[in-house]
């Protein structure tokens, strides 16, 4: 494809844009963390005020290059705005230095304490590779960025190309932002192309890489970073099924309302949601019923264009190959023009005991598979058939017996819910958006304001003159964080009281 | 070697012993993680009494299997003692759940909030490979092994060779208490020789591994784990220089004291300590003085056998190799016999400007290596040099300028020590044994409470009913633990005033 005229976007970056974008990454690192955590929040919330500014540009360039709703990208964008402010908020608050301060004691039961506090420090320069399915949330500013950042760390990110025109124009607002906070030229690059992802990952100032991608493409990732000289975490967001069990119980009391649920969910964005439940376990005999609610709660969806040809092309071979294997048939009928119509694939429990890749086959578009399962009974030894999800969800109702399903489906995935639907994950401070491999390569979360320590390490100081401690180890505590003393959390009133206005 | 009569060393395990263990394991894990904190401290406790109770044989049993000395083994085992009785405190605390709440919030800025619940479950079976330097605490019932329990997760201890009947002995009396304290048959086991080692980070049941050892030895299970269908968390803790930077100021101020301290740490426990002070750096133009002042802090030592004739050999090795180094010549001149005096080499900062290697090869025994630098200026730089370090230390005077030199030292050690020395480990909230590669694989720490955290995953419950919510997420906490709600931290009163009792 060659770019449009009107697009600002240059060609990949050399591998000499890469490396000046790293080096600019790391002396802009040593400035920024003499900042304290006001002035980091402050660029934080200028980089939202910068994309709040520019919003209308920005979801004119997205609509675009992603064919999504304008209305769903105009949601995107204030979550991502939202996040980097609950994040500037929690650096505010100072929760992520995990102060911990042991005064020196020498009844100390294994023999005399020396005075010896640790706090958490930023790793460095991060990679960070944006997602195509989420052009604002996980790309250019979404959840890796912004949390390396309120870290303290300096971020290379490398664009999708699925939206190169609006990763630019995000960045540009990125930059201008920074600039007028005071930021240190060089906190944020972006880069693009193949090679320059490549040398990102490999270039030994990177102290850890951020990944919202296919399993394919993050496992290759894995493996390269795994090759370094110097290993590095990588905190890859792979994939998602995302399964979702409904008991007897609650097929007989909301039959209609759970399939209405699940329409919606898996066609939302066009299936192309990591969170997309993909798989739907419910009880069987009651196949040709189903047939004709998903039909008609199907029958008002208005299809779009999927991400990119690429994903098209992935999309229709995904539903053709699991459509194609022993034990599966169709359900409803779906087709894979340029605006596909969602498919239903359909099979059963003893099909997937024989044969458990059925229940491991992404399909990233429209398209979801129904599990007819025969006895309630059999459910907690099909969810250990599962490979790890991002999410599992339990259609029950309050007095059904889901303990050792319940217990199953925390094993094998980051979040489960309950008479909900996974597609929305919110930004807070309990979200875990992770799970086993391959939905996760960590045991870490990309969503939330516990992503920020993925971007930190802890260092301690022992018999350290006050003087020169660190402001979060200091008995003062000039910067009123939490600080756990000699075993004791204190919270400082600003914490508790100031700290969420 | 053949096995003494009297030991009841089995030989190495097969692969069907290792298999049995892990599917124990599994087994027990999935009973104990039902267990309440309470419970789980208890097993903790017993298991610490266990020690205590055959103290003495297995101190007799270590002297002869290590040749330490029985003053230092018994300090060993009860810092090790002390550990386990440390986390059962932590984890009645229960810190170690992160227990974060969420309540539903419909004007939560990004959009409606559902009630979204996290805390941290324990990850599985874990395999802990013993280290022969710390034959308790680092060993089978060490800081890996404590940790790992205190989690909530079973172990798979593979022995170290180097001290087969203490590991057998000290395994025995951990079963004993497991199983006096009502704790799951299977929650601990123990396997000898490298097959089993190997096929335990291969076991697809295994979902972290805690390994204390050589650079080498790590680096090559490292690479193993990476080659997994399923990645898991690898906590290598491989090797340690430990440089210490000596001022001007602190020369001339305490010259005598710094030599006597560094030749005492140097040499404590025959040099192996992955914190011994492997490098000093000192002011230029006193080498005749030192060489003197040297013998003389040395003159009093005396020496033992090294842990294991591979040791003796890998250092007597390592200390001709780096002898034979351009640039290098000798200070001390120790000996290689059965027990070996020790070495001090010398060289300078611009030597090891031109090769920086010979800031890396650790010396695993009584050996260090002094650099003589021309100009304090010069310091931060020579700290770059270094690789990742498990400490440094600082030798200064209140009114010295090491600010950039201290800063220097965080970015590359997991502790700073200010006039210190960097043997002695202790065992406390704050503690951070960690450091960048090569000191460790991760950004995690093996000593400590906070060693606790890595054998443990989030798992996030987004609307779930009341009664179906794990304890910690309960908005009635009844096992009192701290709770972060709506991102303030509650701490119950019993955590503050009855968990460190």
């Amino acid at each position: 494809m060659s770019a449009a005229p009107e697009t600002a976007v240059a060609g990949p970056s050399t591998a000499e844009d890469l490396n000046a974008a790293v080096e600019a990454g790391q002396v802009a690192f040593e400035q920024a963390r003499l900042a304290d955590p006001g002035t980091r929040a402050g660029w934080l919330e200028a980089v939202a005020a910068g994309l709040e500014h520019d919003a209308a540009g920005l979801v004119e360039t997205a609509v675009k290059e992603t064919h999504l709703a304008a209305a769903r990208l105009e949601g995107e964008l204030k979550r991502t705005v939202f996040q980097l402010r609950l994040f500037a908020d929690e650096i505010r608050l100072g929760e992520h230095f995990d102060a911990t301060i042991d005064h020196a004691d020498p009844e100390w039961g294994m023999g005399p304490r020396p005075d010896l506090r640790r706090y958490n420090v930023p790793l460095g320069v991060v990679g960070v590779f944006g997602a195509s399915n989420f052009p604002f949330a996980f790309s250019v500013m979404g959840g890796d960025t912004a949390s390396a950042l309120a870290a303290g760390c300096a971020v290379v990110h490398k664009a999708h190309d699925a939206h190169r025109e609006l990763a630019a124009r995000t960045a540009r607002a990125v930059l201008d932002a920074l600039e007028g906070a005071g930021a240190p030229s060089g906190l944020f690059s972006l880069v693009t192309g193949r090679q320059a992802g490549e040398a990102l990952v490999d270039h030994h100032l990177v102290k850890a890489v951020g990944f919202t991608g296919s399993t394919a493409g993050g496992r290759a990732l894995l493996d390269r970073i795994a090759a370094r000289p110097e290993p590095i975490p990588f905190f890859g967001e792979l994939g998602g099924i995302n399964a979702v069990f409904v008991t007897p119980g609650a097929w007989a009391a909301r039959r209609a309302e759970i399939i209405s649920g699940y329409a919606g969910s898996f066609t939302l964005g066009m299936g192309q949601f990591c969170t997309k439940p993909g798989l739907l376990f419910v009880p069987a005999g009651h196949d040709k019923g189903i047939r004709g609610e998903l039909e008609a709660a199907l029958a008002g969806f208005t299809s779009a264009r999927l991400l990119s040809p690429r994903l098209h092309a992935g999309y229709t071979e995904a539903v053709a190959r699991l459509r194609g294997s022993g034990g599966v048939d169709v359900l409803v009928e779906g087709d894979f023009a340029d605006e596909p119509a969602p498919t239903v694939l359909h099979t059963t429990a003893a099909a997937v005991r024989s044969n458990p890749d059925l229940l491991r086959q992404e399909m990233f578009g429209p398209a979801s598979l129904v599990v007819e399962y025969a006895d309630e009974a059999e459910l907690p030894a099909l969810a250990e058939l599962l490979e790890g999800q991002l999410t599992t969800t339990l259609q029950a109702e309050a007095d059904d017996d889901v303990t050792a399903l319940a217990a199953r489906l925390a094993d094998i995935s980051g979040r489960v819910l309950w008479n909900g639907w996974p597609t929305g994950v919110t930004v807070s401070y309990a979200q875990h958006h992770g799970g086993p491999y391959p939905a996760t390569t960590s045991n870490t979360t990309s969503v939330g304001t516990a992503a920020i320590r993925r971007f930190l390490r802890p260092v301690a100081f022992q018999q350290f003159p006050a003087s020169r401690l660190p402001e979060p180890l200091q008995d003062s505590n000039p910067w009123r964080v939490p600080q756990r003393v000699d075993g004791i959390w204190q919270h400082p009133a600003r914490a508790v009281k100031e700290g969420l206005q």
